[in-house]
């Protein structure tokens, strides 16, 4: 692996969780900011209920106020074919459908069985892909589940192999709650990736337990195209306990640079982002190469 | 791998950077719960100037004040034969040398070259073992240098064949400024192996920039023996700018734990250790795993 994809997903899940809810002007310069530092592909907002999720509630005014830049792409999160209506009446490239791995998860995200949210999101792909967008589908809690444990790696992959009918862009394991480890990592991608052809594999992780770095390195290991990762590390699910936050887009890049995996991104421009969202939200980030630096270059010089 | 060695680190590495000086009652209290959670190789204190490091001031008294148990290994962290000696005056078991990769650190951390702190590393060896004790050596620096920046790995190699010919326990690689990450773990793990035969490879990273656990789980795929951690994931360097804390035993043992592979360590014994720690210390400790629990088993039957 020479390069991997970064998938920007501070605007939604880094900001779906925080008891702030930022203002649309500062959502469109954080992707902007995002843009600049070298990123291609942005999650910028999700149309879901906005008595749920009230920091989501200015989707449209957020992809409104969005430059138009040649080969970026925005995608817009939704749970069901109204948010997906919702989406498609807004000029978001592509839509990313959510699936949850277990009964007990899927019914208190989103009301519906694993199987269910699957036929939903086969539903909203098809649908994107007919209005002329992208679509894609992420398969939460598929590490585990904060309200069943262990979830079968051969139920994953039976959604799988389902939600690949509907001809996605691509297929996301998420770990939302942040449990999961390299070695099961590399088990499921490999599982799923048999399963499901030519489709490529994004990756989702929390670093809720301090294995989210070690699990981007897994994945990008054994094949997975596309990472997804949140500037300064924010991020959480408001139905899950114990979420922390996404694994941070300047660690993740620190991580592939330093191991000859090329990002697109420019280190000292998402430092200088997580400065200003730092004085946005007010608050200390996770994102630890941000505090720390990158590596010790020249230092012998100064 | 089917088991790896932790050794806890924290009453030694994991203090010797922090502002408060913790009471000598204090570190014999948390060496007592390490071993209470199954912990049998500890870094009780390092026998350096208390001028310089005055965390350590009480090395002797420490050492003094801790229980006899079968099979636990009490390890002093010594500089040079003056230190050394200090140590062999207490009952601890075993005397952990430490030279540093690079000259611009060792001459920094204990006025030598990285070839001068081999000799004086080889001179403690072999007193150690002369004396009836154990005897290890850790290279500081391995992966990277504050003050260099890039460590050429046959340099690294150099220096642990030269170690080896003093016969230490074992032969540990440490990520002094937390800038390792995998690919280069299992690299220069690989290259130390090969030329030194027998001897056991010791890992020790610093979690500063999100790439500690990912490092760790290299180490273990490559064959390291035993993998440095410390209670809450304190820890630092005085003389290295930027340092952050170890890895987190708890953390680490999460890590391991559920991929297969046995710590001997109990999780919920470490969380009860690392609850009285954040008590001792008034402040939260980096350890995500003491905050977020383990894996959510059996949940469905609560």
């Amino acid at each position: 692996m020479t390069s991997i994809e970064i998938v920007e997903v501070g605007p939604r899940d880094g900001l779906q969780n925080e008891s702030v809810v930022v203002a649309t002007v500062d959502k469109i310069e954080l992707v902007r900011r995002a843009v600049s530092a070298g990123v291609r592909r942005i999650e910028v907002a999700s149309f879901v209920n906005p008595k749920k999720v009230p920091q989501m509630a200015d989707a449209a005014e957020v992809i409104a106020g969005l430059p138009d830049i040649d080969g970026v792409t925005y995608i817009g999160l939704v749970l069901n074919v109204r948010g997906a209506e919702r989406a498609l009446a807004t000029k978001v490239h592509e839509l990313g459908a959510v699936c949850v791995a277990t009964d007990s998860f899927a019914m208190r995200n989103q009301g519906q069985t694993a199987f269910e949210s699957v036929d939903v999101a086969r539903d909203i792909i098809r649908l994107g892909l007919a209005e002329g967008r992208s679509a894609q589908v992420t398969i939460g809690a598929s590490f585990g589940c904060p309200f069943e444990g262990d979830v079968s790696p051969d139920h994953v992959v039976e959604m799988a192999k389902r939600l690949a009918d509907a001809n996605p862009r691509e297929i996301a394991l998420a770990d939302t709650i942040g449990v999961a480890v390299p070695s099961q990592v590399t088990d499921l991608i490999g599982r799923v990736r048999d399963a499901i052809g030519d489709i490529p594999v994004r990756c989702h992780f929390h670093n809720t337990r301090n294995t989210g770095l070690a699990n981007v390195w897994a994945a990008v290991e054994v094949g997975a195209a596309t990472i997804d990762a949140s500037l300064g590390g924010l991020g959480g699910c408001p139905f899950a306990p114990g979420a922390a936050g996404n694994v941070p887009t300047e660690d993740v890049h620190y991580l592939l640079d330093r191991s000859g995996v090329a990002t697109g991104l420019d280190l000292d421009a998402l430092i200088a982002a997580n400065r200003w969202f730092t004085d946005v939200m007010r608050k200390p980030l996770p994102s630890m190469v941000a505090r720390a630096g990158g590596f010790p270059q020249n230092i012998r010089s100064n």
